[in-house]
């Protein structure tokens, strides 16, 4: 044994040489790129020798204020060495020097995002080697120059443009305009400048020490696992950045010595539509920046590719038959190794074919619907495997108008991606508005600060919600996603003259009436009406759903309240309706009325008239919505929302109320005054309505039973409503809903002589209630769990409120997701694991289910899975995801069993 | 073994003749009436016989619809033939009539709150056999037209109005005005009125049959239970509604049978002062309810007491020697027995001593700690169990001045009792006023509609605060009990028309200046000044909680930030400070524009030229608190509320902070626009503030560390700071502060030169940060429970505004006491205990304490005990109970061990 630890820890994976050290498995450790350069090498297939230096080197790093781990140099000299062996050249060896390539290489593919350094090793010694070694004085002083620029903009932090215009001033000056014109000398020329530059920008000299390089490149790719582009694409993409990222050194190919080399990308099937047929593109005599550059036009692959483009370059498999012919057989390899799609790149050095990469590629949620549905056909996968093939969250793409891809966009703003899919239409400023043409039949887009619920009604005559305030889960995005609608929210460069009947954005004034189109799934807001392309669900999709079906355990409902959104839930599979939101009824113009006469009410008796009137127009909207889902369970949630959320605030509003009904103005303002509460979400709202006024819930519950003796008896599937109370926090307080449920249900009951199978059951959406679960599963026949209020009260966060800190939380890493889109299976989830636990010990076989915008998320499904709730509730719109993510989840937990 | 299980059950419990089936360790069962009974039968007492149907027969009523149990007439009719036996009377016999009184009698005493029928079996034919069996006619009528009276008040829900009437309207007629005018005749003119009454009033005859009377009497002490008073009584002395009444049938003895016949109560020593003397009164020739009339005054027990009194009236001791000398030897024997002061009911009948109720008699806090103190002294009881006497939360009569018990008292209007002690002063309507007035000496109180963090500097320059609105646990209420001021909130009847410098209530004008009394104890506001009586910290009070200290295991600190806040706290007895708010100090008139410069700063750089400004402010704060707090610890949490609360709101008070201070009022304004929140008790406040500006954290720690260097420098004893962050949710979060303060500290330290400890921990709060505090606990040192807030997150409730339904639970038995007042065991309790569990195992040592306003409460602490925290920290003037309630629980978790 050696006392010290750090002996003990390998930061130094070698490949090449027909063999490496790691191989695919080992991602997490080596990075994709490592660890699929190991692989490749373990294949027999040509890679370049090389070595990863592992992400916990760079975890390492962060961990101990940016120093390596002790023993770190040791072991990449060693790597060194193995590479100097395999190749028989010698890193800074001036005669037979070894050049390696620095890349980053992160578990997760984060295309472009961190450094990578070409050609390192070259110095004023070792170009001249490389110039004798390749025969071609000119490679090596570009390969020098490309370094020297590379280098010093990656690592000693030079602005790019300097080298740019260097080199602009000696094209000028020979008058060239392409850089295969300039010649070696011009090139030496440019690499004195270069250094020149460098020495007086930095006021030291370019490094000339290999060793130096070297270290320098590897400290700068650690760093770039840092910098915004990183940061900001790990947000997006919910990578944490506790992972780190791997550091590959690999000895250099070339694929510009000439006309026998070059470079190129692959695809093994087409990543934009999934067609089986190899797709990419080459360069000859060209490095891999050039590619991506973008200098040269590229050419393709295939002869078939070329004709298809009309391209009159020769592709690779005409220019290179040989080398072409090895690397089909290469890539077929490859494919039916990984048993998927292969995004590769490789080198071609004289004749020489060299892998660099392969990855299982990217696509879109189209491609990857057909590629997983084809390689099920082909055999290489089987069915379940096809399922976990596609990204559910992608499925959002395919289920909502989407903005042609071909057309151009003249965006004037850009806010939050808040609710998927694009629409077009007219701007107009209030929710009047909105109905009123909307039921003239016209598109119109509602452009508001912000939304409150008074917009409902708005939102829903609207094709798209712009606003120029609030986050991910503002009311406008939480109620515009529910309801299918495109919206971006929080669009601060826009500013609302309303009273102008105008906005402003980016310079340019958009009148009401003006037609805009808003991209939901960018957060893009354009001028004018874009061209549009409608979801197509192709055949692939019904059939991978059908598949998902087959093995999901979890039952999926949708949250709808309208006629529209249940049978919009019903057309995406939806199993029922696990939220059905009553007070969004409450807001419709022919009802409001009644409902603000109730709470102006100055005594039970009148609020028990004004209830009257609204009793039958509860009862018809139940009717129907147990008409359309046909004995399908339909969870109803009773009144939630604090009274003053249906009252005007303002002076005008209240007068324009006062007004339009006949309502007292003055009433109606001390009234609103009365109810004012300092913080609404902690209130006198949910069932606690319920308890001061009962007479609220026994008409709801009255409605919802009288709806389902009259569906029953007019000889539908009879429907079995379930009664969910919100906010409760006590068994006490379930008990006492319980009792008033009961009890007007058997009244109704009685009266109409139908017999009506109801359960009642409860929110789980306050600490308490999940603590007490065991107290309200003595009462609750069934629990839905309501994670956006649960995490609300759990965190002490406010989600109309947050919007002012959690990007500085996700920003400084505290938090790595948002919660109130991907649910904290830590915190909140611990107190649903434990209203599980406490709930069933009660009551054995009580249902359990989901209904926050949890639902619809593929992470937490997954949770809800593994700890075994009876279904999942989320928007219409989302339910094919919550499908397939149910799947997957269920095929993640069989898998943990075996 | 019976199939029934009913008959398993055993609902009634006889005693008298010598014995008893029960004993005074069952009063759970038998109520405290019921097992004293028993008790003093068993001890051979003359206690006439009878049975005590259980308090589980009453729940039994209770969940079954209000039906008795199935096998309760049989055990009931078996207890009437055991007490027919004893005394050789039969039940409605009318040659020799058994009568029975039946009384109420809960675990807890309820005095008056329920009902009682006495002289119960009297019928037309049993009035005869009394009265023939008494020699006395006129005994036996009166007799029954007491029962008449009662039992139709009582059960028949008769008003008593009637009988009074009738009995009037005879006296008149009679030409007479005491009831010992009226002969037997007279009284049989009475009772014929009196049943005529009742058969046109209910249409039915009054019931002659004794069986009927007995459940009739039955029923409606069980229903008493559940009557308006009881109720309100239940909810004001923390008794639960589930425990149930017990009912006592017992036969009747008359101390209304001559001169030879009297009935009295007694206390076994001074209730009032605790001095150890016989006290009490008697009357001759009366039955119970005469004393509690007060239509004759009733005479002293003692010479002693007769002569003090100067009373002519003989006393017990002078006119029945013999049954005085009985009565004294059996008194002495049951304080000796209770080993404790007894409260003592009893009868003469005819020279014949009867015991009929003796029980731990209630006393003032001041006797409570005399009598403690002195049965300890007289060794009749140890230290411990003198602890154990005192009741913590009554220490509050102590410590406050209080208004003179026999001054009169001019109400003008009644609010909730919020804060306790009394006061008078000058009526003020602003915080200003109070300011400038206090300043020059003046006593004010200020009468607020409600208050505001605005109104700190105006509350802690009045003697007390009255609000016409607000709860137990309003801004007003909270921050007064903190201060130790007295509080009446909530005081409705107060109309304030500021405008015109006045407030009307019960239709006088007070107006400014105009001098009024409030009494925080009561809730009662006193038009003018009203005597007051000083408090007295007697040698008594010392020894008590000398005793009290060497028991507990919990340390006690006190809630304070202000040097007086402080002193009051050590003269208390506080064993550090366990809250220093550091906002408190930003509404320093001094500091207050400097803080809103900070708010209003464009960027970092002009926040921290604000900051800079408060630093030597707030390090002069703490120099001053480490002071006086001489090397105890003091917990100072860093800045909590949301930054608006520092600005001003209305139009009005922005533009006269823009003139006092120089600042721009339309940014004034916008800022407090951008600031606004829609749930700021979720917002953007606590630590969030930290992570977003950690120039204002790391000002305040530099302050805390700067004044602990300059108290060490100056040879004081070295404090040692626990530095508190509020409002955690994530282990991420605690790092992050961790990590701030530790780097401030090092910084001020290495400047110094000075070695200071210093401790870095957090509230818990949130109940995420409790099943979290693993996280947590990996950063932070100590743990103080804000169980505040974490009342307000678990149950979803904002204190502001629970206002509203609050009540409506309470009525409806959803809640049993309010949460915010005594912690919520089971939720917010079982959330703690998770957080301990959690924390402890990730770090053992961590230090553990509560600093929510249910530090002091006696419950609360009890909790606090039984999880094992280290510290219990509340507001100075609670300290005292605090200590004692420690020590009752210390005591009380070694007795559960045994």
């Amino acid at each position: 044994m050696t006392m010290t630890t750090a002996v003990d820890t390998r930061w130094v994976y070698a490949f090449g040489g027909g063999g490496a050290d790691g191989d695919a498995s080992m991602k997490d450790l080596l990075g994709g790129k490592g660890a699929n350069l190991a692989e490749m090498s373990s294949l027999g297939l040509p890679v370049p020798p090389g070595f990863t230096i592992t992400t916990e080197a760079c975890v390492h790093y962060y961990a101990n204020g940016k120093t390596y781990p002790a023993d770190l140099t040791a072991q990449v000299a060693a790597g060194l060495a193995q590479v100097e062996k395999i190749t028989g050249k010698t890193f800074g060896d001036p005669a037979n020097p070894l050049l390696v390539s620095v890349r980053s290489g992160a578990r997760a593919s984060m295309p472009g995002m961190m450094d990578t350094v070409l050609n390192l090793g070259l110095n004023d010694q070792t170009v001249e080697g490389l110039a004798e070694l390749a025969g071609d004085r000119r490679f090596a002083f570009d390969s020098y120059r490309r370094f020297i620029q590379m280098y010093s903009n990656v690592v000693l932090d030079l602005d790019h443009h300097m080298f740019e215009e260097i080199l602009d001033e000696h094209k000028e000056r020979l008058d060239v305009t392409v850089d295969t014109a300039l010649s070696a000398e011009d090139w030496e020329d440019v690499v004195r400048d270069y250094k020149a530059a460098v020495q007086r920008d930095l006021g030291e000299a370019f490094p000339q020490d290999p060793q130096a390089q070297l270290w320098g490149a590897v400290g700068a790719v650690f760093a770039s696992w840092m910098n915004d582009r990183a940061k900001f694409y790990r947000r997006m993409h919910d990578i944490p950045e506790s992972w780190g990222t791997a550091v590959n050194i690999q000895s250099m190919v070339f694929g510009n010595m000439g006309q026998t080399s070059a470079t190129g990308v692959a695809f093994t099937r087409n990543p934009s539509t999934g067609e089986a047929k190899l797709y990419g593109e080459f360069l000859i005599n060209a490095q891999g920046e050039d590619v991506v550059a973008g200098i040269r036009t590229p050419q393709a692959l295939t002869k078939a590719s070329r004709e298809e483009m009309g391209d009159r370059q020769a592709s690779m498999e005409e220019a290179m038959p040989e080398v072409f012919a090895e690397f089909k057989a290469v890539v077929g390899r490859l494919e039916t190794h990984y048993r998927d799609m292969q995004d590769i790149e490789f080198t071609v050095e004289r004749g020489r074919l060299y892998m660099l990469q392969t990855r299982n590629g990217k696509r879109t949620a189209k491609a990857a619907l057909k590629i997983a549905v084809d390689l099920a056909a082909e055999g290489v996968i089987g069915h379940e495997e096809a399922v976990m093939r596609v990204e559910p969250a992608s499925l959002d793409q395919l289920l909502h108008p989407t903005i042609d891809p071909a057309s151009a966009r003249d965006v004037i703003a850009t806010g939050l991606p808040a609710s998927p899919g694009a629409a077009t239409g007219k701007v107009v400023f209030s929710a009047e508005e909105a109905v009123l043409l909307g039921a003239a039949g016209e598109a119109v887009i509602l452009v508001r600060e912000e939304t409150s619920p008074e917009d409902i009604r708005g939102m829903d005559a609207a094709r798209g919600i712009v606003t120029a305030r609030g986050g991910m889960t503002s009311h406008a995005a939480v109620v515009a996603r529910g309801m299918g609608r495109p919206c971006v929210s929080g669009a601060g460069e826009i500013h609302i003259d309303a009273a102008a009947g105008e906005f402003r954005a980016r310079g340019r004034t958009i009148r009401a009436h003006q037609v805009i189109t808003i991209d939901g799934s960018t957060g893009e807001v354009l001028e004018g009406a874009a061209k549009m392309v409608e979801p197509e669900l192709s055949g692939d999709f019904g059939t991978l759903m059908t598949w998902a079906d087959k093995v999901r355990r979890l039952k999926v409902r949708a949250n709808a309240e309208t006629a529209i959104d249940a049978q919009t839930a019903r057309q995406y599979g939806a199993e029922g309706i696990g939220l059905c939101r009553t007070e969004h009824m409450f807001f419709d113009p022919g009802r409001i009325a009644a409902v603000r006469e109730m709470i102006l009410a100055d005594d039970e008796g009148g609020r028990r008239t004004a209830l009257a009137k609204i009793l039958p127009m509860q009862r018809a909207d139940f009717v129907q919505l147990f008409g359309i889902m046909e004995g399908l369970p339909v969870t109803i949630r009773l009144l939630d929302p604090p009274l003053h959320e249906f009252l005007p605030h303002t002076a005008e509003e209240v007068a324009a109320v006062a007004q339009a009904t006949g309502l007292d103005a003055d009433k109606l303002l001390r009234r609103a005054k009365e109810l004012h509460e300092v913080n609404p979400m902690l209130g006198h709202r949910g069932c606690r309505l319920g308890v001061s006024y009962p007479e609220i819930y026994e008409m709801q519950v009255r409605a919802i039973i009288e709806a389902a003796c009259e569906v029953a008896a007019g000889g539908k599937p009879a429907p079995i409503p379930e009664i969910m109370h919100p906010l409760v926090a006590k068994g006490e307080e379930m008990k006492f809903l319980r009792e008033l449920t009961d009890r007007t249900a058997r009244e109704v009951i009685a009266e109409k002589g139908v017999t009506i199978e109801y359960l009642v059951g409860t929110m789980v959406e306050l600490p308490r209630a999940a603590i007490r679960a065991g107290d309200l599963a003595e009462h609750a026949e069934f629990f839905s769990f309501g994670t956006n209020d649960l995490t609300q009260t759990t965190f002490g966060v406010s989600r109309d409120d947050s919007g002012r800190f959690l990007n500085a939380y996700i920003d400084k890493g505290i938090f790595e997701r948002d919660p109130f889109v991907t649910l904290d299976q830590e915190g909140v989830g611990d107190l649903i694991r434990i209203a599980v636990e406490r709930g069933r010990a009660v009551r054995s076989g009580i249902k359990l289910g989901i209904c926050g915008e949890h639902g619809g998320d593929p992470a937490s499904i997954q949770f809800c899975e593994t700890i075994g709730l009876d279904y999942v509730s989320c928007s219409a719109y989302r339910v094919p995801i919550a499908r397939l993510a149910a799947a997957q989840a269920a095929i993640g937990e069989r898998e943990k069993d075996r």
